[in-house]
C-alpha cells in the first residue's frame, strides 16, 4: 500500500446528486483509500442555504456558503450545483489554483467547455465529466480511452430519461404526449418545468460533449440541431408501432461527407426519430438511457444504464474521484483533451439518413404518381407507400424513402406543402439504426 | 500539440488479432500520434514462421523470429500471440525492461496475472487487458476507473462468442447442441477443437479476471466453478422458451455472504443459465458478448457488442496503445492494480439461486406430495410446478425453487437421485437474472 497525506475534497452543491456524493464519501471513505492509496477528506461542502432540506444527512459542520474559500483549501473539487454561474467561475477559479476538478454539468461543458479544458490543460489539472452524459453509465473514458484507437463514425444515444420515459410510456399505453408527460411529472421524471428536456436541450448539450470526444473535434452547443419531442402525437406512435418501429429521441453524431461540397466533417443533430424494434435501442424501457457507438474497426457496441438519479448519477462523479486521487498519488500531468482532428461541422441540412413522411392527399387517379414524381424531382427515392382512405374524399400516405439529403428533403416537404393535391403534410420523421 | 521522441512497438504475433493490430498501426499511425502527442513507431512484428499466411499485409522487413531481441528494444510490447509459454516469460522480459505491456491472453491473466502485475508495479509498468475479456466492448476500464468509486455487486456476463452463438442458433431454430455447433463451426464461430469454449475454460478464465477487478481481490482460475454447455439439449432450449426463458452460458460474479458460516466473500462461476427473455441479457444474439453489471450506487449497466473477432479485438488492443503511449508522454508511474479488499472466495456450494429442476417421475397419486416434502427437508422452498403426463404411468415434474444455497439444493438433487418414485433427474438448471 503508498501511504500518502490525505487529499482534500470540496463539493460545490448539495442536491439530488451532491448529496448522494457527500453520503457516499462519508460512508465509504475508508473503502474509496484503500482503492487510491490516500485518504479522501472532505473538507466541505459549498450551499446557498445551510438550512435547505436535503436527500442525506450532512453533518452542518461541512456545510458552507463560502463557495470561494472552500474551493482554495481543496486538492480536488467536485462540482454538483449545475447552472452556467456561478458553476463556471468557480470551476476556473479551482483549476487555477492547481486543483483537479470533476463536474456533472453537461450545459455548461457544452457551451464553455474549451474555455475550461485549455485552462485545465494550461496548469496541468485535470477536468474530469464522466457524470455529464448518461449518469452512471461509464461513456466519456469508453470513447476517450478504450476507442481511443480506433475512428468513431456513429454515436446514436438515447440520453435524456425523461423524454424516453414519456416517449416509452406512449408507445407502452397509447397516451398522448400530455398524460405521458402528466404520468412522468408524478412520478419524478420529469422537473416542474420540463423544457429543457422535452425540447431537447438537455439531450443537445450531451450530444456537443460526445460529438467533441468521439470525433476529436471542439463542437460547439450552437452546432448542434435541435428538434423537441413536444410534437410527437399518440397516432404517429401508433403508426410507428404498426409499421415496426419505435419513436426515441436520438442524439446523433455521424462523420459525414457532405454530398454537394464533397467536405468531410462532423454534425451532431438531436429529434425524435422512428427506430426499428429489432435495435438494441428500442429495448431501453422507462427513464433508462443507452449509448449506441459504431466505429470502424469495434463495430457496433452499446452502453446501457441508469442515465439520471441521484445516487446513480454519484456514482459516476466518485468514479472520477478515485480517478483523480489516484493521479494525484501517481504524478503526471495527465491527459488533456484531444481536439487534434477539427474536422469541419457541417449544417443539418448535410445530413443522409431515412425519412418517413406521412400526408393526407385528395383521393383521386393519378394522385399518387404524381407524388412520387414530385419526390424524384428533388432527388429522394421512394421505397415503400402505405394508403389507406380516410374521410371525404382524403386518403391517408405512408411514405418512406431511401436514404437521402436532408436539404433534398427539405426541398421535397415545402414542395409537398404547395401541391394542391396534399391537403396536409401530418408528419416527417427521420428513420435512424437501420 | 506536445512533441515528443516516438515511442517504439513491438507486436508479438501476427494471427487474427496480430495481423489487424499491425495494420491499424501502420494505417492509422498518423492519427494516433495526433491523439497521443508521441510517434508510434511499429519496430517489429514477432511470429514462429516468417512465411504463414497472414490475414493482412505486413511489410517483411517488419517480420522477426527473433522475438527476444525484439522486446529489448521497445517502449510499449503488444502480446497477441495467447497461450501460457511462451506469452509469459515474453512479457515479464518486457516489463522487466521497463516497457508496458499490453496483452489480450486472458487465459495466461487468468493463470499468472499476480505475477504479472505484480512485476509491473515493483518496476513501475503498466500492463493493459482491455483486450482480454469481450472483445472490443469497453469492460476493464468501466470496472477499474468509472466504478471504482461504487461498490460492484454482481456480474452477470455472456463472455463467450461461440456458445452465445450455439445457444442463440438453438433457440432460433430448435436445432440440437451438435447441429448448432456444427454451423458455427463451417460459419468460423466455433474453432476445430471447441473444448475451450463449449467446456467453458474461455468464459471461465474472463469469469476470473473480472471478479478480480470488480471485487479488489485475487480471484484464481481454480477458483471458479466451472461447467460446460455440451450438455444442454434442444429439450431444455424447448421446454426454457415455454417457460419464458433462454438458456445462456453465463459467468457470474458475486458479492456474496455465506449463510452456514455468515462469511462476507466472493464467488465466481461459469455454467448455462435459464434467463428470462425480457432481461437485455436475452436479447444478445449470435456471436455478441454483453456483460450486466449491478453496483450499490449505480444500479444495472449493461455492456454490449462484438465479443471477438480479429480487428474488433484490435480496436481494443489499439486503445489500450494509446493509453499506454499518452502515459509514456506524460510521465508518472500509473495506476496498480487494486487487490486491497482480498475478500474470502467462496466455493460453488455457498451460492444462492434460484433452480428449476426437471424430473421424469412414476404416475401415481402422492407422488407430487412427496416429492415436495423432499425439497423442504432439505430446505429449498418450491416456488412453481407444472406437471405432465408422460408413457407408460410416468409424468414429467418442472419444479421451480424459490432462492436457495447451492449445497442444499444438490443435497436435494442426490435424494431425488435414490428415491424409488423418481425415474430420471432429466436437467437441474440455474436460473439468474430475475
Amino acid at each position: 500500500m503508498i501511504e500518502y497525506r490525505d487529499l482534500r475534497v470540496a463539493v460545490l452543491g448539495a442536491g439530488s446528486v451532491g448529496s448522494q456524493v457527500v453520503d457516499l464519501l462519508l460512508r465509504h471513505g475508508e473503502e474509496l483509500a484503500a482503492r487510491t492509496g490516500a485518504g479522501l477528506e472532505l473538507v466541505g461542502v459549498g450551499v446557498r442555504n445551510l438550512h435547505a432540506p436535503r436527500d442525506t444527512e450532512i453533518p452542518s459542520a461541512l456545510l458552507t456558503t463560502d463557495l470561494e474559500s472552500l474551493i482554495l483549501g481543496a486538492d480536488i473539487v467536485v462540482e454538483v450545483m449545475g447552472g452556467i454561474e456561478p458553476a463556471r467561475s468557480l470551476i476556473l477559479k479551482a483549476l487555477e489554483s492547481g486543483a483537479d476538478v470533476i463536474t456533472a454539468n453537461k450545459a455548461l461543458l457544452a457551451e464553455h467547455g474549451p474555455e475550461l479544458f485549455d485552462l485545465a490543460q494550461q496548469v496541468g489539472a485535470q477536468l474530469y465529466y464522466e457524470a455529464a452524459v448518461g449518469g452512471a453509465i461509464p461513456i466519456i473514458r469508453p470513447l476517450r480511452d478504450s476507442l481511443a484507437g480506433d475512428r468513431i463514425t456513429r454515436i446514436l444515444g438515447i440520453v435524456n430519461g425523461t423524454t424516453n420515459f414519456i416517449l416509452d410510456s406512449m408507445d407502452a399505453s397509447g397516451a398522448g404526449y400530455e398524460d405521458a408527460l402528466a404520468e412522468a411529472t408524478r412520478l419524478g421524471y420529469a422537473e416542474a418545468d420540463p423544457t429543457a428536456d422535452v425540447e431537447g436541450y438537455d439531450a443537445a448539450a450531451k450530444a456537443a460533449i460526445l460529438a467533441s470526444l468521439a470525433f476529436h473535434t471542439t463542437v460547439p452547443l450552437t452546432a448542434v440541431h435541435r428538434e423537441g419531442m413536444t410534437s410527437v402525437t399518440a397516432q404517429q406512435v401508433e403508426a410507428a408501432r404498426e409499421a415496426g418501429y419505435v419513436v426515441k429521441l436520438l442524439a446523433i453524431c455521424e462523420r459525414l461527407v457532405d454530398p454537394a461540397s464533397g467536405v468531410d466533417g462532423v454534425s451532431a443533430r438531436v429529434h425524435p426519430a422512428l427506430v426499428p424494434r429489432s435495435h438494441p435501442l428500442a429495448a431501453v424501457h422507462g427513464g433508462n438511457n443507452a449509448v449506441f457507438v459504431q466505429a470502424e474497426a469495434a463495430g457496433s457496441l452499446m452502453f446501457y444504464g441508469a442515465g439520471a438519479g441521484g445516487v446513480q448519477t454519484a456514482s459516476a462523479v466518485l468514479g472520477d474521484l478515485v480517478s483523480a486521487a489516484r493521479r494525484h498519488v501517481a504524478g503526471g500531468p495527465g491527459v488533456a483533451e484531444s481536439t487534434h482532428a477539427e474536422l469541419p461541422i457541417l449544417p443539418i441540412s448535410s445530413a443522409i439518413t431515412r425519412y418517413q413522411v406521412t400526408l393526407e392527399v385528395q383521393d383521386r387517379p393519378g394522385v399518387l404518381a404524381g407524388i412520387a414524381g414530385l419526390f424524384a424531382e428533388h432527388g429522394v427515392s421512394v421505397e415503400t407507400v402505405a394508403q389507406s382512405v380516410g374521410e371525404q374524399d382524403t386518403a391517408t400516405l405512408v411514405i418512406g424513402t431511401h436514404r437521402a439529403q436532408e436539404s433534398a428533403l427539405a426541398a421535397t416537404v415545402a414542395a409537398l406543402q404547395t401541391d394542391p393535391v396534399v391537403s396536409r403534410v401530418v408528419s416527417v420523421l427521420r428513420v435512424e439504426g437501420l
